[in-house]
């Protein structure tokens, strides 16, 4: 169905440059999975310091993992000399993010000039179970003419 | 406009406990500014480690600071012995979060028996400056009967 | 993927005879033309009088036969006695909704006891093409011993 | 808090204009009440033929018209020779939607040069009172260039 032809033909080492640049994925523990033409998977293993009240993930821990890779998804698909930034997303949290590790992926529905909208969801693994935790809906943004910002 | 009566006389104590009790909040370095009957801000100072590749706050945890605020401005109405979670929300990331510190409020638009709603906002502040950088609408749940979860 | 089991044998005739009762599906001239466990479609034919200022179908017009079948989509799942509402959903506007027909999908993602998460989406018919002209997040609710609403 | 310079002096004929052309809005019944640089306001009297299956508004019909009042509050601050696209939005239906006439209000959170972000909300008036039914957040797109496309 996610038949995309990317437009830079440096669409992973450019991902995995920008991915290795966002401290906040390294300070969460994030890892780059895997990135294809308009999806990318990140993965998180479960640590006690990325939890709310009731000890569950953070919805904001789920959401920054599932952002990024909606960005990521999107900038596979962007060309060369761009930026990437995330305009708007929503997120359904519809069950307890309680795992030993959560997958997030990224998809791009639908690649535009400006605009680039991504499905993401979260899974949680726990005792050979994947179990969706999360859907995202995401408006992404191609930036460009701005020096300062690339990828 | 907002004028609601807390059905918890102890509304404060326990957002203040419960807040305490978000271990990703204290990774994150945020603090609880102030709480009032459906209305609660939350303080986050700006660290390197919290960014993403531009340099700017990850759009994850500006989400995360402000699905907090918004989460407990609406267990400030709750009655005792429930608790509170997020259901879904959408967030604008209407300008790069860029300042020295960042201040974030949600506000109970509607307070239901089942769903509340709210909405939030964050502010970067940056030389005497105060800037909205980004909105939500958020939906949350009164969870009634599961011991195991409360506040 | 969607494998779900309904709680209720009736649920199509009940998602007919309640779609039956939605006049403004009528004045919209939308068709229910498919109800399965957890998956619904409507179709709706172009009419002019249903168009925004540059000719294409409204996105209010859009969006209310997606949330038609997402809504349906839902109550085929919810047991007997019980009524489906829209709690709130986001869209996207991809493509401008120009077409001869317009036929809308909702899809149960997660059907829990008082909410339900579904997809949905829109495409646009025209000349031997379909296109995905919006997608849809949304979230439904389960509503209870309320004698006076049913599906 | 909205103090909006709008960059075309004629910004009101032109939301007029263009609402006169959204035929769906005729067919509704809706009526343009107000259009201030950044705010507007949409009315729409109750209409049988405009409900869901519990005999109140249909969320469509909610969602049309906000969705309308943003867009066009939107346009009020955009130059001269654009059109007003939505791109995106997401609705809170907070409470049935029962009255006897509906009045929705758009409102410019923040204009940007491609992307405005807005929030809107529909009241249902009776019998003296007025009851927030439904909150929006949207963002819309200016579309420059496109000669068939304008306001």
């Amino acid at each position: 169905m996610n038949a995309f032809a990317p437009q830079d033909a440096a669409y992973e080492s450019r991902c995995r440059s920008s991915f290795a640049r966002q401290k906040f994925m390294t300070t969460l523990g994030a890892r780059l999975l895997s990135v294809a033409p308009g999806e990318v998977a990140i993965e998180l293993p479960f640590r006690d310091d990325l939890t709310q009240q009731h000890g569950f993930l953070h919805a904001g821990v789920v959401t920054a993992v599932v952002d990024s890779a909606c960005g990521y998804s999107a900038l596979t698909l962007m060309p060369a000399g761009v930026a990437v930034l995330s305009v708007e997303f929503k997120i359904n949290l519809m069950k307890p993010a309680a795992g030993e590790t959560f997958r997030a992926t990224g998809k791009v529905v639908r690649a535009g000039g400006t605009l680039t909208v991504c499905t993401g969801e979260m899974r949680a693994l726990h005792a050979g179970r994947s179990d969706v935790v999360a859907v995202m809906q995401a408006t992404l943004m191609t930036v460009r003419g701005r020096t300062a910002l690339t990828d």
